[in-house]
């Protein structure tokens, strides 16, 4: 089932690259899977982890991946997929987005808690090795969801702290 | 008032020095006050910063506190002071009596667990700069006493988990 999860994913997003470092999209579900594989999971978790960003960044649905994977897995996926996007809340501007999101993340289920956690901590480190710039607007919105996450697995959320912490000093030197 | 506190504690610490760096005790609880300024707090929180060792580590009892600076102080001195200690529970080795302590602080107020969050940054830096030996066995105690501080001030708990993992990771790498 795992194996599945990471094929489907991986023809999902195609040729899709990461933003900075120009990778093959699915080098980022695969590293957030193998850092919740670090802390007690279910395999529906590492197949939610894989399957993450799909219904968020390609044509695939929710409905489609129940379909193929069930409804707990699905589930996951749609807890892990924005709700608060451009396309759909046009007339709010980024920070009302992110906010309503964080707000709507602080009550998903803890394994999706887990898997955001590992999200964030492969994020921040991408970007704070790639776009320092961009860190101004993004530490504070991590910072916001990262406190949301609290009750995720806590070893996960130390480490994100520490991620995000590491990007907040490195805009605090630069000042 | 502050200013009472910070002299109160520095003549009940006297002449006791920190263990690693050999300075003047009263040094710790003065850094844990600002660490605690740098977030919303009240001036209890400031004077119980100042005070937060001196009913464990001298001969002044909480009720000679609560007459000179009131319940409020007093109550949050009690919360920061070891109850599960080797002299009162001599029958508990230290992992034991470390466990009922990490039990009884996941319950204490959000004032005190922001002043223990603060005392943990503080402390961790320490033993990190100066006993990274003691680190072995001191590290998975943070880590279970900062997981239970969750409710404290955020940021304090963000910077706190950046410690213990800075920690953490200085114990993986000697391995």
């Amino acid at each position: 089932m795992e194996e599945e999860a990471l094929e489907y994913a991986r023809r999902a997003h195609g040729d899709q690259q990461r933003k900075y470092t120009k990778e093959a999209y699915i080098e980022h579900p695969k590293r957030v899977a193998e850092i919740v594989r670090t802390v007690p999971h279910s395999s529906e978790m590492i197949c939610a982890a894989y399957l993450h960003d799909v219904v968020e960044d390609t044509p695939v649905s929710i409905q489609d991946i129940q379909r193929k994977f069930g409804r707990k897995i699905a589930g996951l996926v749609e807890e892990l997929t924005d709700v608060f996007t451009k396309e759909k809340y046009p007339h709010l501007n980024r920070k009302k987005r992110k906010q309503r999101e964080v707000e709507r993340q602080a009550k998903i289920s803890v394994e999706a808690k887990t898997i955001k956690l590992a999200d964030v901590i492969d994020n921040t480190h991408d970007i704070l090795e790639n776009d320092p710039g961009f860190a101004r607007r993004y530490v504070p919105e991590m910072i916001a969801l990262t406190e949301a996450l609290q009750g995720g697995n806590f070893q996960l959320l130390m480490r994100a702290c520490y991620e995000v912490e590491c990007a907040r000093k490195v805009l605090q030197q630069k000042r």
